[in-house]
């Protein structure tokens, strides 16, 4: 079968089948990514190829040092075409990393291009490219438009006056929605006083308040959620290794936030439980306004001293951590659920072994009020490839529900990454196809797992984060 | 290929062979369930699909809770056939999960209908099923012959009487061995000093005797393992997240069991120690009696408060935990390996990560006595499915010997689980054909691997758990 | 397909071109083994098929134990024809076990034997191979010869002469490069004063030094680095649980080390000061002298205290671990890199759960100072089966760079071990050539691919370790 082909990754009929006629058509909604808003909202045009694609490209960054390449070229100094060129360099070596098919892949849905990338090709490819996203037709909004996307949701702090968002929604001619999300991470850095109060002020200038006592704060971070309510945003998000479940009382964190807004350390217990009050906290309000919060565990982040000083988080130095999980997640969400305040709930875990866990942890707060309330969440980050999300998928199937799944996201921060979606659903129809071709589905409910494909696809995530009042327009 | 066709699951002509020459007219053995053997005893006659298939199936309940369905039509008080018609609802949505394979074998395996089950066929299959399940024909051990069940082993608490396992042994009509097995879990739930000592009140008198002291409480427990060994029982079982194998002393132990005997409650380091030396001591009962020892290894239960409060336990609201198994693990089979004094033993994962953990382990205690003496248990609740069984067929084949496998058990509550053995037995067949079909198994040994695939299916565990006496009239 | 015929384990056409186009060409280096290097000074000659298959091959004892069989017939006292036979009965029920594969593999690329062994075809075997063994051809370096070994590296105490390699090197006839590797487990065995001391006063023997204080063990350990060194080695090595990682001062550790000299025990704590004191140190003379530290992580050993006692270590005991390894092991690279004194590493994991981990941790230390600087090691130990390889390929594929990969090692005792070198490469090919069949890489870059074959199959280590000056003359 040639490379890339329209029934790439889709090995029987019957994927075939199921990915042209039920997977395809469906528009997107990315329900979850780090896009800024500003260039939606300004429709920038890039420049060139190297800055649509390399700025902020962790995944690339880690290719091209893995081959040796300096690190002047990946976040240094070096110019655009230098950069693109060292990465052309690494392109042929990453085969059956996803960046090859990811690459290739954006070459030809965005540009038409279907040659393959390498230093024999970089030149023509860079010009052509750098030429056409100079265009009108290759602005951000329709590198979008290109690829289908109705509606996203973008990740943003609780300081953010979401300016931007605003200027989208007020925008007559966008044709996108896109939402803000809560990802109150910085509240909860409470390890560096230093830092913590900075941003602490911050807060207290959007919220338009003084920030004394813990009471002001949490005032404050209430505030900010309203105010993102009222901004369209229905979910939050949270980046941590395990979730924080300790137990405290009322005086230990209040007692906890003078100290620290003193400008004092907290003590490891102290930090444990601010950070549980916190958590707890911003459930209870996912709860009351019916939003969906989303967990993100398990990375080991900046592991990289050097590198963390000259260039800053972000960048390509995380990688796959082994904490333990279950017991207190499952203590964290049936805190929340004892009282019926547990919001819907998306889990994300980052170490593959964790998989089975998670598809059985969410069967423990499926208590029948909406279905599929708590989800497993797609393969995130490093698992984010074929063998990813099919180990998700199947755990998923195996130990949950498939069928109310609500599907792919890109959590990118590049405009270039809508074929994963495309990428997700491909391989979800090649494994229904599979069992359809080989008996272990029935042949005749193809319809029926068309049907399923389209939830999964699109639907059921419209109807879980309710944007049906979002998407009416269009 | 037709779904569940005669070559279900049997994707080449190899596969095929074995499964229908080999593996297919081997009896079943089910060495670990949680049947109910009064109504073996009295024949029992269920009155409609509800009550066998969906009362206490909580793999079921879970689907349903995911679907969106409340509780009420789970566990709750709508009639059996509203029950039905919620789960008729949801098993279209459950492809891709074992139910799906599960519910329509056991449709055609004990029913014959080969109608898929959906709203539109519920009424139907609902009255055809029920008509049938209240004829003679149908009866549980009609149900158990059909499925050419030869012996089962129950699971039972000690202070059982064992009344129906000795009405059945007597009923010359039964066809059926069916053997008790010990479960001491409430034994070792000290936590709770009211539960345990009203346990502790029962056991006495099961044992027919007063229990004030620790070597009261041995005593009895071992005078109940001894009549268990009488009716027949020949293997014990532990529910466990890890194994417990703390230092103690006698005295520790006296101390805490008079502590909790007047009413106190344990500390944490006390109830390690105690459940420590219980575990030890049935361990050496079951090495004295040459009895198999099982133990189900890291599920974390009982998660969800609210349904707890509501429901009770097994009812659904458990999943995989991620204890660390190894090293506990190693320390309490050498401490009782190091004077020889290590019984037969299966070790059950419920987290698949451990798979391969546990395929080492028992290399580290297999020491020739016996074939297979340490097994690998198989691939149990939530990895009771295709992939769960092929990974820990291929951990225990690449780090141990398929070969010297005892096999499938259903550890169901159900009467028409039994088609799982027939899905393991596919699984198996599957394996080998493909090996054997792409040159990794050479052709010309198929009648050789069709003889292991018998010792799989049957005889290995006949042999091990040493059920020839029991099985030679049939 | 036949059994073991050419295209074994090669299921498309791809494969087929990439194995023996590519890969089955390339020279073998086997940068870690435990050959023991006398036997290959002498050119040392077997005298029956048991010495060079059975002695000291755990693998197959723990097969021989599972099947059943009595120690004698493994470590014990049964004569050399007595444990083949015992062998003999096991090997047919080994099958879908690596060995199963292993051994008819090595019968036939050793000895040209394509029958398969069992009891009926025992004897012959063994008189055919072992007449066969006793001459010149089937002498050691000629077994290594006819797999086209060019070099090897051993594992070596720090307190060896390196006499046998000395011999080697200044032997115009070897024709085959043997290095030591630096492997100093004993230096940081101090749970066990006796023989730690005894070992150290060994070193100070072989350093010609006195040791009292922990400088002059240092500067002992240091000087057989540097002799080492002399000698032509470039790695070390370390078999850990985990890695040791503790905060210490220069201070505590002496003191420490005063005291286990002087005969005391080291607490816990002072234990894995030292540890880590010792570990950072090596690192940073690997990093000196741009050796590769290599670190083999996550086993548990000696798990059965009365094997133990009869046969001592190494003996078939052990398993795999489930420890932490993602924080540890990412402060104890990041400490050394963070003065950019981070060597050249290697990271294996005997728990395949670690796959992802170790395959995203590579990355964080990927400083593009050198191609595939740290790596992710080969399936090890338990692993290395074609499941394993294929898991540790497709996770270094995922989240690394495969192509940089320095590929396969045998680290086995025996001289009869190299098709394993063969077959990880047709395992490689066979990934490969799937996805060049199905579309999911571009066939007509299949002479690309071959390149890459080439470079995993010997090119990249031969770059990596530096062994162009070690291969020149050949």
């Amino acid at each position: 079968m040639t490379f890339l082909n329209d029934n790439f990754m889709l090995h029987t009929a019957a994927a075939q089948r199921l990915y042209h006629e039920f997977a395809a058509p469906m528009p997107i909604v990315d329900y979850h990514n780090h896009l800024p808003p500003q260039q939606i909202a300004e429709d920038h045009n890039f420049e060139n190829l190297t800055q649509v694609w390399l700025y902020g490209d962790h995944y690339k960054w880690r290719a091209m040092r893995t081959q040796g390449i300096p690190e002047d070229y990946c976040t240094g100094a070096a110019s655009d075409w230098e950069k693109f060129e060292k990465w052309a360099e690494t392109a042929p070596y990453t085969l059956r990393n996803p960046l090859y098919h990811w690459s290739h892949l954006e070459l030809r849905r965005y540009f038409g291009i279907t040659e393959l990338l390498s230093p024999k090709t970089a030149r023509a490819i860079y010009e052509q490219t750098s030429e056409m996203l100079r265009r009108p037709e290759y602005s951000v909004r329709n590198l979008l438009r290109k690829m289908n996307v109705r509606l996203l949701c973008t990740t943003d702090d609780p300081t953010d006056s979401l300016e931007w968002h605003r200027k989208i929604a007020a925008d007559p001619e966008a044709g996108i929605v896109v939402l803000p999300a809560f990802r109150p991470d910085k509240a909860m850095a409470v390890e560096n006083p230093e830092t913590f109060n900075a941003w602490t002020d911050q807060l207290a200038a959007a919220a338009g308040t003084g920030i004394v006592q813990y009471e002001d704060f949490l005032a404050a971070l209430k505030n900010r959620h309203d105010f993102f309510a009222q901004h369209g945003s229905c979910l939050s998000d949270h980046g941590l290794e395990q979730v924080y479940v300790a137990d405290y009382t009322e005086q230990e964190i209040k007692n906890a936030f003078r100290k620290i807004r003193s400008g004092e350390h907290l003590n490891a217990i102290e930090t444990l439980k601010i950070k549980s009050a916190l958590l707890h906290e911003f459930a209870l309000w996912d709860h009351e306004k019916g939003w969906v919060q989303q967990f993100h565990l398990g990375a080991l982040r900046n592991n990289n001293t050097r590198a963390m000083r000259r260039s800053g988080p972000d960048t390509g130095w995380d990688s796959i951590g082994d904490f333990q999980q279950a017991q207190p997640l499952a203590r964290f969400l049936d805190r929340l659920d004892a009282d019926n305040r547990l919001a819907k709930t998306i889990l994300y875990n980052v170490n593959p072994t964790d998989n089975e866990l998670m598809a059985t942890m969410i069967g423990n707060f499926n208590d029948g009020s909406t279905p599929g309330k708590i989800q497993f969440g797609s393969a995130w980050w490093f698992l984010d490839q074929k063998d990813g999300m099919e180990r998700q998928i199947n755990a998923l199937s195996n130990m949950g529900m498939l069928s109310r799944f609500v599907g792919m996201l890109t959590d990118s921060r590049s405009f270039l990454s809508y074929p994963r979606h495309e990428y997700f659903r491909r391989t979800l129809c090649n494994l229904f196809g599979t069992e359809i071709e080989n008996g272990e589905l029935p042949a005749e409910e193809t319809d029926w797992i068309g049907e399923v494909v389209r939830d999964i696809s699109y639907r059921n995530a419209v109807r879980y984060f309710g944007f049906d009042k979002n998407l009416t327009t269009i």
